[in-house]
């Protein structure tokens, strides 16, 4: 996306060919800096430490990170040994793996001495398909919203209110994002827009990444607590909910940031419809049900007792909100039932969130 | 409540009986400080600005702040536009109301003379009554703890979980608190208890003052961002849900702390037992259809865009977490459906929230 005339990316290659270059998504939005990562070690902690985040974003960077360790050594046992150990960064993602698998596969495949530069060709195709992926779901997911704009009167002086939890915008991929796929191509196509932010702590993507990426593209946007969405939804505020995922299973159950659970469910109460934008990446049809088979990454209880802000005077400072010693717990992700679910948008097409809709997607492709 | 070994409110006379002390809330959980309000305008902006908060305290506030009011002026026409100001300091809570009309009422019968200290007197007798109300909310919630407790398999190693959001404590009270009220007496009577603290953006009062009241009192608890309890639920890690009230319809539609609807959903959705602690003086007979007809107050964005938090180095500092010029929408109660409330819990016992059981409660008392 642009951002101030520039065309950005939260991750590209260095000019050099040997490193990735990313933007630090834990400065913004008080920073927009670039830090380069020229060692597995470098990407297995940008993912770990949220240097970079986002489930497209993650996969797309750790394939880099593999093509960087088997320069080093990429015998069979150093494809499969840094696959696992770049997976382990973060465990909720299927993306994470979903991409280390594809780079094994193919990499397996090829004489050792080749396998090094193989890697990092296949890791810039994974990046560029993520981007063409990611224009189609909003393709498809446009006339979806034309649809609703028309039903509830969207005009001029009447936007159409979108609510949206966490950042699955161009930041959390290699760009357009998931969810904000199709709210840039209803905003460039002049349909009127107004976004609801969710503020997401505890890590606060909504307030620091979704409400500088909207910024940044000049799409009206009102940021909220998370707790206020289910009293917007009651007084008609919010025409739909669209939201990015994590994982989502078989049988259509969605992991996806917590607190995306108490917004479908708000969602459902009031008849709103909730989206869930989804690159087939992200299917595991391994897995049926959500709740009980999906590890969901508990973090530092830190992130909730402390966050930082920027000051008045600019410095950006960590600031403690609970007393000394308060115990923390920090559930990342939650598991959205399928039955709550509206639709998939995929960058095949829309679909409903069950298993023989999702089964037969997946069939057709292959 | 002790806090220290002393005995505290966050409200009392001042000894010289022409002032109130009140603890200035928005300083905890960094700072135990108190304020003294010698003036009407003192007490109005205290309300306002959330130095006390808290519906059943601002009520006891507002009463002292008329009887300081009519130290100047008792005159009918004094009285009467003296509450009417007050009451305009917060305008969702109904306790405001109810305390000053009662104070009113009371006075109108009195000679003018008369009414100033009688002002003084009466104040001090609401919240002395309200205290109370409190001991006996927590008296009457007290078995249905246990009862759930001993369906649930608490014991030494399993507490009773209960999840609580904002600040229905002994802070938001004169003293005891509602919502908190059952847990202290659960606590002391030795039910092993554990506290999923609401961190309650975007003000967090759970963050900042439930987590300092349980840990003061010695009451087990962690602190969770709004987002987490959903999936807490889900995973049958809450056994009860408690909080409290701004105001109750006469067919029990809950209003309080903006996000209270979420987790009322959740709670249903997962069959958790959700609990709405009631002084009678919070039941508004005259609202029905709470979402239809209770004002709900809009606050600065700024309290979303901003927050204060203490520095490494001890230090109280305001940050600010989204962009500069980021607009942010701020609702600050939102209002629950009786449909998704279990019981509430007042100090005339518990009752189903819905208009026959409410009224029957009321004309008993008449």
């Amino acid at each position: 996306m642009k951002v101030q005339g520039q065309l950005l990316r939260p991750l590209r290659e260095a000019a050099s060919g040997d490193a990735v270059v990313v933007i630090d998504q834990r400065l913004l939005p008080h920073r927009l800096a670039f830090e380069t990562l020229a060692t597995p070690q470098a990407v297995h902690h940008a993912i770990r430490e949220m240097v970079v985040r986002g489930a497209p974003l993650i996969g797309a960077t750790a394939a880099y990170g593999l093509a960087l360790a088997l320069r080093a050594d990429a015998s069979d046992g150093a494809v499969e040994a840094q696959a696992e150990w770049l997976k382990g960064a973060r465990p909720t993602a299927v993306n994470l793996a979903w991409a280390l698998d594809r780079m094994a596969r193919h990499l397996r495949a090829l004489p050792v001495a080749a396998r090094a530069a193989a890697a990092w060709a296949l890791a810039g195709v994974i990046a560029e398909e993520d981007v063409e992926v990611n224009r189609r779901i909003g393709e498809h997911g446009l006339p979806l919203l034309r649809d609703i704009a028309a039903r509830r009167g969207v005009g001029p002086g009447r936007p159409l209110n979108v609510l949206t939890h966490c950042n699955a915008g161009w930041l959390a991929t290699v760009d357009w994002g998931t969810a904000t796929s199709p709210l840039y191509q209803a905003h460039e196509a002049g349909l009127p827009l107004h976004v609801w932010v969710d503020e997401t702590r505890p890590r606060n993507q909504g307030a620091s990444l979704t409400a500088w990426e909207l910024g940044q593209a000049g799409v009206p946007h009102t940021l909220v607590a998370d707790n206020a969405g289910g009293h917007l939804m009651q007084h008609g505020q919010v025409d739909l909910v669209i939201v990015g995922c994590d994982r989502v299973t078989a049988r259509g159950d969605v992991c996806n940031k917590i607190g995306t659970y108490l917004k479908a469910l708000a969602a459902h109460d009031n008849g709103v419809p909730f989206f869930v934008a989804m690159p087939t990446s992200t299917l595991d049809l391994a897995v049926a049900d959500g709740l009980a088979e999906i590890p969901i990454e508990e973090r530092r209880g830190r992130e909730v007792t402390h966050l930082a802000g920027r000051t008045e005077a600019g410095e950006v400072v960590e600031v403690a909100i609970a007393p000394p010693g308060t115990q923390a717990a920090n559930p990342a992700f939650d598991v959205t039932p399928a039955r709550l679910v509206s639709a998939l948008l995929t960058e095949r097409g829309v679909v409903p969130a069950d298993e023989s809709a999702l089964r037969a997607l997946m069939a057709d492709a292959a």
